[in-house]
């Protein structure tokens, strides 16, 4: 089952560089776990920001809330989510 | 190129029923034609509303707006677009 | 799978009486079918409008979408969706 | 006389864990409490964030803002309330 | 109990006069006999604007429903309602 | 002359609980006198919230600006004024 | 007693030219009616819009509201009004 | 001087087709006599919308409204103008 | 050429008050400085806030951006701009 | 392919001046060598504000999304984005 979930980084501009990198490479680490997984299944950078589009593929809503809570970054972020289904037009099989 | 696009669709809650399939049966044929291109690579269903969640994959942004303003629901829809990049956590080759 | 739906209905002001009556009745049995049903979990109405919250019991997004959109009056409600999941601080154990 | 209570919870970043964990802590025990007498008939955790849904039953506001006010977690909350009522299409005799 | 309600009217411009000063002749008198009942304790204008402030007392959150979705004008207004309780500051006794 | 006031109370969650409660003293006793002059007419507690609905009595508008700008808790709240008359529908002779 | 006014002015797009310059000529001649009282102390247009800001001074909130709901262009109008006093930093004896 | 203008065209869907391009024809030879005039610097679609961001070069806050409400679409625009000036790290000297 | 500005001021609640009431004598003696040159034409406080709304008569937008950016309060406020010019229904000849 | 840049430097306010003068200097010489390669193709300031409006050139979205994140003020920055692409109605051959 997929979701839209758009996430914005605000990390506080007076923490530590060292700090924020560890959370940046945790980050990273648990990310590309969950995309190999096929629970990430996008993940894009919105250009000139510090925010990226995801679209995960979760069991169902909790699964999505152990997924995107786990984040290291999700004290740090503004989320939204938005719950995603097949679309009558669609031609991909795959995608839903 | 990708490109993010969410779309509202916003009918006039006074327009004939004939004239409103005519618009979405010639909507799903040009965004099926699209798809089948690849321009239009990614298209969702936001569960619950009468919009949806698009990927675009357009030369530049010329041919976005080509893409976009030809649909043939445009003068009907709330349209908000996003540009997307690589994000460097990603893992997937085909995906940017 | 529960989710929050909160609906505002924005009938034109110059539907005739009759029209929007029937609609109204529709609604009604559409909606006490899914309530008995199981899928239409809770129905409130919000004190001094005329909105409603509820929460919906469906097997997916799919199935929200399928029974959000067929709603009789859905082209006539702002319609705003939140996935939900159990609390961990819930004591009920049919809740979620 | 029910209450929909929105809660999204926003601790400093800055606040040491220890001192979290008491907060949540305390905060657990009050919801629970409540939950056990009736007073905070549902608790939903909203998908993808550090928000709830939640369904209270006062007596009247008085006791609605004695009710929220004493969250151990008040100070860093967003708080949003609508007064419920029963919906004249709800078929559940247990539900306003 | 006490809440606090907004009420903004916003008439189709294309509404006949005639048809306009019925409504609100009818709205006037409904108004007129709820403040008379006490159920509508204040009623203010907001300066420059076609806009009230107004305080319900009413029995709980049905009676307010009731009370306010029966406004002859209620169709044509946009309402906003808040909850109020005695302050804890307040000095009068008959204020709650 | 009758002004409409919303506060919502935003203290710094990391101010001494001694100062806190210093400045919310002086506030109700500043609060309370001005009500026992009839400057501040009504103070209702918002349900679920800190915030307060008051009704300040106000010679001018520089008086009223002099009446809110000396709140202790001014530094800390926002603040919402609407200046209010009689509304043609109201029966009671002594609100406006 | 001054307040600033903003108003935008939104005449439906289908209203007949006849109808529209009509109600525009009313409302310059009882503006500048206004401007030779000294009631409508300024009047700007708004650089780009069909937007103006004005400065009225009235004797109360109850003039205020007396002069604004009696422009012609009143029901056709989205209006802000802010109540406006000495600042303690002016020089000019003649600006409150 | 140069202002930055935003431009939405939010022309009614019903409008006749022959009247819609008409106005558009006008406000093409409108728009490219400013823009050879040089009063009208720059002029890009928003990619993906009905909208333009363009630079004006006027004279002054006078010349700017004057230029911007005789657009043939100004009555079915939303605008929104920025005053602009030389920014301290610009190194175009023709920019200003 | 007139311009409004709407500043908002918004100093850290823990900034000294030695240091507060230096920057306020600056500004006063900054903005009196302005007013009694004719280039800050009119400043009113908002009646019940920390804003005020101005009227500023520049030589172009370079020179607003010069007394605007140079107001030593201007780190800790928001501030608006809007363009004015003269209104075609104006009457008087001194104010644009 | 062009994108209008909108950019708000919010500098904490506590920031030591010279680690502040540090940053803008850079900032600036990264900007100005920007402009010079003619990736950074305007550059204004809003008057009044701590903002400016920029137009980039880039190869596409990702070098778009290099050259902003690397901005030296990018940590404190709200920075919006659109793409843009030639008008029909433009009759400048080279801004596009």
């Amino acid at each position: 089952m997929l979701f839209q979930v758009e996430m914005t980084v605000k990390l506080p501009t007076d923490m530590p560089t060292e700090q924020a990198d560890k959370i940046k490479a945790t980050e990273k680490s648990y990310s590309q776990d969950l995309q190999r997984q096929g629970k990430w299944r996008h993940l894009w950078r919105v250009a000139g920001s510090y925010s990226n589009v995801s679209i995960f593929d979760a069991e169902d809503n909790a699964e999505l809330q152990e997924l995107v809570s786990n984040l290291p970054l999700f004290p740090y972020m503004e989320i939204n989510v938005k719950p995603l289904c097949r679309h009558p037009s669609s031609v991909r099989e795959d995608d839903s």
